[in-house]
């Protein structure tokens, strides 16, 4: 499904001393007793999962699916990341399908959210708004705006059929208000932080929403599981990754770059910069996670990665097989001198291009590439590409001595910015 | 129309010693003598554009706009990143037009272009296909493609009238071919380069058919080049910018994170990353540019700016006043504790985000945070912005003592492509 071929990156023999730290991470992770062990619900998260409540998003899925035309899913961080992600990876960029799905409470861009709610007048939507809280700030305040429309535009008790909340199982203002409302409401659960919540219903239910089979993804997340519960280092590709990071941390490199051939994965990059940024940004730590989507960027940032700064590596995720693909065709005139490539497909261009840039940046450039090859790109696979990258950061992150489940140092803009807003209490 | 506000990055007394170096360098900027001249073309091109090219720009929009719904733009790199920069700056992220532009040429990716294909089947499309030599292998390959599409819908004739070339002047096979087929033509400047030809039909010509006004960004990038040909750097924010990133360069700092709090200027740093990374990129030196939209960011790389890695500094373009604003209703039962906002509008707390951030990056970070104040995005300011990170740009470069308009290293992946390709002399 997925593989790890480190040939391109550093001698696998380098590796070998952590063999021990690896074994006693592993159990610490496994058996939830690290620090942030609150924090460890997702590991176990694809045998424990409610099957009822899956059952009842997809149902729910089937009522937005029929009766609206837009779904605005509304959250920030985690709790819009993993879904944008998913929904890209899977359906392209370009994707049509009777349901659109629209991002807000990500932002308080106004020039944003004044596009949407005019782009939103008339239309018939339904909303999926995601908190713990309820009163994260960006998500409350379009989730306000959301509902007001709704509520003009069909009135009170249909705009209540048509809101849909993800929220804390007891308590916090958004739990409080779907109980009083009636909204239809999924659980966050409360031992799993935003960056490690795509599997649950904050990542699920608008994937379903969106046509995507959420079974096949928990289904690929668990085979993860079993799989990556292992701390032998020589076999577990998913520890390998986590200890290549480290090794390169501590020899010289500042900044890891992803790099996908598919511009329907640049979501998942961002995904992924919050996973290890947010989990390792801690105490002046971490490296710096960039991204690019390549063969595009080649032409932007190709020159730098060739002959500029050396604090690079990359780590190349390339999906082999692709959902759709295209043929050259012939042209009679060839003035383009593309005649060479004629009947070939788009997806042999593309992995030819991978190859000759990962020689051109390995070898002649010296910049370390860890390859992620995965055979095709569907719910199933990206489960299990999301659990690796989790169970590879929490390893990562212990292996740095940090804590990978906290985010202390979000709270002091948020602090500086109540008190300049002249919030009670701040 | 735009303000450089250093207080919150260092002295600007630590940049008197450039002096010197700085009006040397701007002398050759100026007069074009230094390194890579015959790229400067740039420099006094607000001046001495063509200004018949320009009136037939805009007329040949208004043709695209009455007998069009899609313009293709069809094109990588250069001529692609400045129009969709410009574009979503100007228009935003779901902006309503007549026109809907949609980029194709800049990828190999397989599923992109068979989304965009299907997308455009039975709809009356127009293309603007961009390419100095015509060969470029991406942008061809797609260009074959929507060309056939095109002909197989309308017809030969009728496909003629609906492409459109901007290429060399005389040479090369785009140039051949629009010959050949009577394309209306616009004309690639041979002295400027693909990451400083945003203010020429490149990035003029989509954008004039976004029906946005062109000869206002001239006149904004006429009124730029006139302020930052100005050698003293107490008066030059252009040239204390240039000089701001070199002496971060020479301090520790190895990564540039540009920061915006508008999703729609999210491209626009793509093309911060090629014009800076691409021109800067070469001899093992240059910062490397990284970039995030804020607050949604600070939800996920904030934890990492905050208290990761010190390799970081910022620079902020913040646009003050937004195109449109929407007012924070009152709500009754105020379970989201957001009535304190009651009547105040999206970008109130857009700004107070950005001053908060802005104190605990700084202050409580020590992150060094440039400031560029923007008064309100419009085409004239975008052309006067356009026209400063160039010139920042060409600066910043020659202190590095590099020539910022080659880009020898973007050649190798290439050369191992064709050969993988099989092209013939590879």
């Amino acid at each position: 499904m997925i593989n790890l071929d480190l040939t391109h990156s550093l001698d696998l023999k380098k590796l070998d001393s952590y063999q021990e730290k690896v074994s006693k991470i592993n159990k610490m992770i496994e058996e939830k007793t690290g620090e942030g062990n609150d924090y460890l619900g997702w590991v176990d998260w694809p045998e424990r999962y409610d099957r009822n409540e899956v059952k009842e998003m997809i149902e729910a899925a089937h009522y937005v699916r029929e009766n609206f035309d837009i779904l605005v899913v509304c959250g920030i961080g985690g709790s819009y990341l993993g879904a944008r992600a998913a929904l890209e990876a899977l359906k392209g960029l370009k994707y049509n399908d009777s349901l659109e799905i629209v991002f807000m409470g990500q932002t308080f861009s106004p020039n944003y959210v004044s596009q949407v709610l005019d782009y939103l007048k008339g239309k018939r939507f339904a909303i999926n708004v995601i908190s713990k809280s309820g009163t994260t700030t960006e998500t409350s305040i379009s989730f306000r705006l959301l509902k007001q429309l709704l509520e003009q535009q069909v009135g009170k008790e249909k705009a209540r059929k048509a809101i849909f909340a993800t929220t804390d199982k007891e308590k916090g203002a958004l739990r409080t208000l779907s109980n009083k409302e009636g909204y239809k409401t999924f659980v966050l659960p409360r031992d799993i932080g935003g960056r490690y919540s795509v599997l649950t219903p904050v990542g699920l239910f608008p994937l379903a929403c969106a046509g995507l089979d959420i079974e096949a993804m928990l289904l690929g997340a668990h085979e993860a599981h079993v799989k990556y519960n292992n701390d032998n280092i020589h076999e577990n590709i998913c520890y390998q990754y986590a200890l290549v990071r480290d090794y390169m941390y501590h020899h010289n490199k500042s900044v890891e770059m992803y790099v996908t051939y598919e511009p329907s994965m640049n979501q998942l990059s961002e995904w992924l910069k919050q996973l290890f940024g947010e989990s390792e940004g801690k105490q002046k730590k971490a490296l710096y996670p960039g991204s690019a989507c390549f063969t595009t960027d080649l032409h932007s940032l190709g020159q730098l990665i060739q002959d500029g700064t050396p604090l690079l590596f990359e780590t190349i995720i390339n999906v082999l097989n692709p959902e759709k693909d295209v043929v050259i065709p012939y042209d009679e005139d060839n003035l383009d001198e593309l005649n060479y490539l004629k009947g070939r497909s788009l997806n042999f261009v593309n992995q030819k291009a991978f190859e000759g840039t990962l020689k051109a940046h390995s070898e002649e450039a010296n910049v370390p590439c860890n390859l992620l090859l995965v055979d095709r790109m569907d719910e199933k696979t990206l489960g299990h590409l999301f659990y690796f990258f989790m169970r590879a950061c929490a390893m990562s992150a212990y292996l740095l001595e940090i804590n990978p489940f906290n985010q202390p140092g979000v709270e002091i803009y948020k602090r500086n910015m109540f008190h300049l807003l002249g919030k009670k209490g701040y």
